[in-house]
């Protein structure tokens, strides 16, 4: 039973219940799919993207009592055209029907009109002759902050209005992250990093949003892999959570997400893809055949991680 | 018959050939259709995108032969879901079948193993088990450079390798713009804006697909409604295409738009389109029923202006 509706209230009672910051990243690439869901498959679109809903499911199936939140990466989708919007709409309802909270990673952003465009499908409603309709119907997506607030107004919007949530690129786990986010800007006398001055702007547009719980519903996206921005950033951005992509694949430890977090213990989910989704590459106790299997123990394995890390740093809530 | 092969020259000849820098933008809102495409449909995604499908190609039909280019935005698409893709890629399909240049406008960024799988998707070419086809296979995409190189490399690998275009978003036509773009960065002794840094970055992304009239397939966005800004940017990228969005209903004039063209006359495509789309609400030589006739003659207009004000700065080509 949900007590609260807010985004972040919603999020932080998925990860007590389950005991778990971490959130499992979809995204499927069918080269990399156990060779029992390509049989007879694989040379049409619609056969790629069976596979790839097949392998979603069971992904999720295998994991959803675990994790608070799964991220499909959009691109992913895109990426199969037509057929592959259609295993990104079956994903997202699919782990909605299993209680989980559904983060759409799109990086998107545009011009005040065209964001609306984007946020009335993406999180809220569109309007047909007589009734309005959800389309994709994500809890979350990620936004790029690159255009300024008339890019975000509208996403603010459904926020409110349908207690939605979003997390707005701050700093991403990429090691070219630093050409143009690290970068000086001066005002006056003040001299700071972008991903500061975006700090301040995150604070801003979040204010109105705060739950039960502290947080806001306009997260953060923080990479794992650079520990010590993301330590400024948990101090200058209090109220906000993070998404924490980097880890495991891309470097991120389970020592360095640590400073994502608050004092409550609360205030970051960390997400993995490649190596949860492919764990039955690496794992020899289960054959290919038992992905799902090695999935689990992928996320069981991360959920202790992170835990641990936390509790060595004094601040496991649970 | 086209001679030359790469993204920027294709571009170019048509230009050339239709004597105009026009680009039509699709952004289709279904409210805003004209009541003759509304009649029986209206209550369904399906119905909303194949009046939708048809706008398109009516204004596609009244235009090809008059502009070079045509640029759906993605985000109008999207809005509606899986039934709005398919009347996306219906659309790019049409209007590459009329001859058109077809730029998507999708502002796409990520990291750079989820940008290979956009550009894949949306430019290059995906794997099936046997073979290798293009999904969505556009001209030309948009993209934001908010992730520095990561997230761009993999569009360039496209560029070269399927003789393709990108614009990158330097400046945007949007009022918060100023927020992030304008913003003083400083290195060492060196103070410059952000958009001023971007396009050292433009400059060396491109720097090695010069075609036959010597622009480069890696062009910018920079918008109408800053002309000084434009002028600026003009002499830092002297080899770029711009694309330049923000005129008509979003202020920018025609002796704005002069300041993003080289001494060639060549260098920008202005794209406008809520003005051309909807141009049967402000002409009332034809009524509704007529909404092709009347975005075209909204178009011969903006041709008209355009070149008029390119006379008379004294860079008209033809």
């Amino acid at each position: 039973m949900t007590t609260y509706e807010l985004f972040s209230d919603r999020l932080i009672e998925q990860v007590l219940r389950k005991k778990s910051h971490v959130v499992v990243g979809l995204d499927p690439v069918y080269e990399k799919l156990p060779s029992i869901l390509k049989r007879g498959a694989g040379d049409s679109l619609k056969d790629i993207c069976r596979a790839i809903f097949d392998f979603n499911r069971t992904l999720i199936d295998a994991t959803y009592d675990i994790v608070p939140a799964i991220k499909p990466q959009v691109a992913f989708y895109e990426r199969y055209g037509v057929e592959g919007m259609k295993a990104f709409e079956k994903t997202v309802r699919y782990g909605k029907k299993k209680g989980l909270i559904v983060i759409e990673d799109a990086k998107r952003n545009d011009i005040g009109s065209t964001a609306t465009a984007y946020s009335d499908g993406h999180l809220g409603r569109v309007r047909l002759s007589s009734r309005n309709i959800a389309v994709f119907d994500l809890d979350a997506i990620t936004v790029n902050p690159f255009l300024g607030s008339d890019g975000i107004l509208p996403f603010l919007f459904d926020v409110r209005e349908y207690r939605k949530g979003i997390f707005i690129l701050v700093k991403t786990s990429n090691p070219s992250s630093r050409e143009l986010q690290d970068l000086y800007i001066v005002s006056g006398n003040k001299k700071q990093k972008v991903y500061e001055y975006l700090s301040q702007l995150v604070n801003k547009w979040g204010k109105d949003t705060i739950g039960e719980y502290g947080y806001s519903s306009v997260g953060a996206v923080v990479g794992a892999t650079f520990p010590n921005d993301a330590k400024l950033l948990r101090k200058l951005m209090p109220k906000t959570y993070f998404l924490v992509p980097g880890f495991g694949a891309q470097g991120g430890q389970a020592s360095d997400i640590v400073h994502c977090f608050n004092k409550d213990g609360l205030g970051a989910i960390i997400a993995a893809s490649r190596s949860i989704n492919y764990a039955y590459k690496n794992n020899k106790k289960y054959g290919s055949k038992h992905y799902g299997s090695a999935a689990r123990d992928a996320v069981l394995r991360m959920n202790f991680e992170v835990n641990k890390a936390l509790e060595k740093a004094g601040i496991l809530t649970w």
